[in-house]
């Protein structure tokens, strides 16, 4: 694999599954008020939007990518709305 | 402009500016507490590699939208480790 590519996947990993930690937390904690509402809409809005495009250009990567974005953002909005 | 150039940009434009109200609402409420230092840490090194990468691929788009992130991403993680 290329240097390139590897920094490519590295980076994808991280914005991936960066909302992992912050959903075990807000379930742990059921605490969710300094989470802004706006933000995670966007993220929700955004990551559907991505797997449309990822659709639409028939990216596997980014598809794949987006689809697990979607499961942690919506335990992180469900959780927001729930807890306030 | 063809509609799936458009729906990229729309994609891009929801993550790429979802930390701004997130930014806001940490500087106006001073709280920071239920968000997860593991996952702005994530996003932090995440929009960095991305931006990297996009150096590297001499994508202007990729760049300039992680740029962009990592303005956002930078203010709220400051503050998270300010206000704890």
């Amino acid at each position: 694999m290329d240097s390139t590519l590897l920094i490519g996947l590295i980076a994808a990993s991280l914005t991936t599954f960066a909302f992992l930690p912050q959903s075990i937390r807000a379930i742990k904690t059921k605490h969710t008020k300094d989470l802004s509402l706006i933000t995670l809409i966007m993220l929700e809005i955004g990551v559907i939007v991505w797997i449309i495009y990822g659709a639409l250009i028939s990216d596997i990567p980014l598809l794949s990518a987006n689809i697990i974005s979607f499961v942690f953002m919506t335990i992180t909005l469900y959780l927001k709305v729930k807890y306030g």
